[in-house]
């Protein structure tokens, strides 16, 4: 359980195991500077308001679940070392801070969501001192946190369950840990898997253009003791024409409520290559990412990005000038291509539209 | 037709329209540095046997024909400027010189081939005067290069039947321009198609870990006026279910008796794709690239490259260090996922093995 007198939780103040990337110590909101990674590790610790806005913002934390959870921790850490001279006025600063925190990346729902939670629960608060006032706001986001390692761990305890000794393993970009508060969604069957002894090999696809795979998901596997190699997409039909896969596992960022699922440009085609290679396909991702107010994958936008990111994404010009360039940063993968979809509630097997609704109030 | 006297072509010293890249030149090698592409386009002219050595070793030309057709014209150049106390001298030196040419990249059988016939050639002359040699031996490299050039054409005339107004068109790696005497294989019916005034949309996969795609094809494309778009590889399986492809064609290296064709790491998953996508995927390559001593494309080895070109290809790291790579440098694509191959003395389709062995003596 957490002290937050102490700000620190029992185990030692680390609250994940392989990659202690989101913590509060000392006061202060302490996570890895992923900007630097796999390069160097470097652990930064913040309390005031404009380098957490900033260390959002430039993507040293990221990941949808991580995003919220590190507003939320930071939130409390700048009320916290903000000296007030009575606890009225409080509140108005805290409001103020989140405000400009949620700023930071204006797309994030999970960002606002947990700002806004944190807002509440400190409004609806009995607490008269301000510093039960800032008690009050680190529970809330002790609170989220740890909901989100109480997810993570349990869509790895589903995930595990299909998992077995001398598996290989495919995933695609960074659903991790480094994008979580704990051990990820795609990611966390892996970790569950390894912790209870199981000997696993995961292939990473680099996941161009922004090479999560490469960068982050090979860096916190290898972290985790996990055996992992890394791959460049186009090379995943080849792995699992050799007979090196058993199993995919990718996140999603959106999911219909037929099952059709959004993840990062790339993953469609994964599916598609998984059910001609007769491999299970399977989804993870919290029950938060069903949207089902969508009835299928086609309502889901797709988010053009910039061009540079293929012409010159790696510090040199990889591509001429003046030319056409496409880059969707999603796809949707439908529901046929999709094995399973697991979730902290359990796992969905087709016909995922019941399933899922199935799973709503549970 | 070509003047060895003036070491010009009819056509004023350009054999492609598009991008001359091989070419005499004042009696010097001319071709592109590739490697300052995309950024630059540089012409070198080389006429000493360590500068050519050197540029085919250092890839600033490459792809087999093209190799073939440099070290040929690099070797009737560097005969060309030396000078001889008499004609008997120069069988010998250009002997010497062969010979360290086809030291510069050991796995390349066009390089020893090109390189082969013109001192066969050379052997089997009749000449007396030193400069009826030279002569000799470039026009052996001249014919070598037009026979490059009429295969190109060729495999561009069959493969324009298959392509119409308005088409959508995906191509992988480069097997273009820049890989051969003239318009290359896979990139030739495009070619073809837009000089006949044809509007078509070229998509190219920018091809990890060396990106020949995205640095070389859509330059070249661009280059000749064609509408190109550069996709990361794994973007291809989207671009496909939007309906923006008509059309796959690829290069080869190697082709077996059944059809089963080796070609860049990543061509076999394109195919997966478009049988997916019910998309016609044709091979494009010269006749000698099948091997029919390979009953089928398992007997084919895959050569294992460098981790570097995955974690560290562009000038920065991209992976951790310390984790496994694994890094095929090419695919096999089963006869069973092609719709064609389009040679330069026609298109087979399946049954290949007839097909193939059909066209053996024509």
């Amino acid at each position: 359980m957490l002290d937050p007198v102490s700000w620190k939780s029992s185990d030692g103040g680390t609250y994940r195991r392989y990659v202690p990337e989101l913590a509060v110590s000392g006061g202060k909101l302490r996570l890895i500077e992923q900007t630097l990674l796999p390069e160097k590790l470097e652990y930064i610790e913040l309390d005031d308001t404009e380098s957490i806005f900033d260390a959002i913002k430039r993507l040293a934390v990221r990941g949808a679940p991580a995003i919220g959870c590190a507003a939320a921790l930071g939130l409390a850490a700048v009320v916290r070392k903000t000296e007030f001279n009575s606890s009225g006025e409080l509140p108005a600063f805290a409001q103020k801070t989140a405000a400009r925190l949620a700023e930071s990346r204006p797309t994030a729902v999970n960002l606002f969501w947990a700002l806004n939670r944190c807002m509440a629960e400190l409004k609806a608060s009995n607490a008269a001192s301000t510093g039960e006032l800032k008690n009050t706001l680190l529970k809330s986001a002790l609170d989220i946190l740890e909901e989100d390692i109480q997810m993570c761990r349990s869509i790895g305890m589903y995930g595990k369950s299909l998992l077995h000794d001398g598996m290989g393993l495919l995933t695609h970009c960074n659903a991790g840990a480094l994008a979580t508060g704990d051990y990820g969604t795609a990611l966390s069957p892996m970790y569950v898997a390894h912790e209870a002894g199981m000997k696993i090999k995961v292939y990473a696809d680099e996941t161009r253009p922004l090479l999560q795979g490469s960068r982050l998901t090979a860096w916190e596997l290898h972290q985790a003791g996990i055996d992992v190699t890394a791959i460049c997409d186009n090379m995943a039909a080849q792995v699992m024409k050799e007979g090196r896969i058993d199993l995919v596992i990718v996140g999603a960022d959106r999911i219909a409520a037929n099952g059709d699922a959004a993840n990062k440009i790339g993953t469609y085609g994964v599916a598609v290559l998984a059910k001609y290679h007769n491999i299970p396909f399977y989804v993870a991702a919290p029950y938060s990412t069903f949207d089902l107010s969508l009835d299928c994958g086609a309502k889901i936008p797709i988010e053009q990005r910039q061009p540079a990111e293929i012409a010159n994404g790696f510090g040199r010009r990889t591509a001429p000038e003046n030319i056409n360039f496409y880059n969707p940063a999603f796809d949707v993968t439908p529901n046929e291509l999709i094995t399973g979809i697991i979730t902290e509630k359990g796992i969905i097997t087709p016909p995922f539209e019941p399933g899922i609704r199935e799973l709503q109030n549970r």
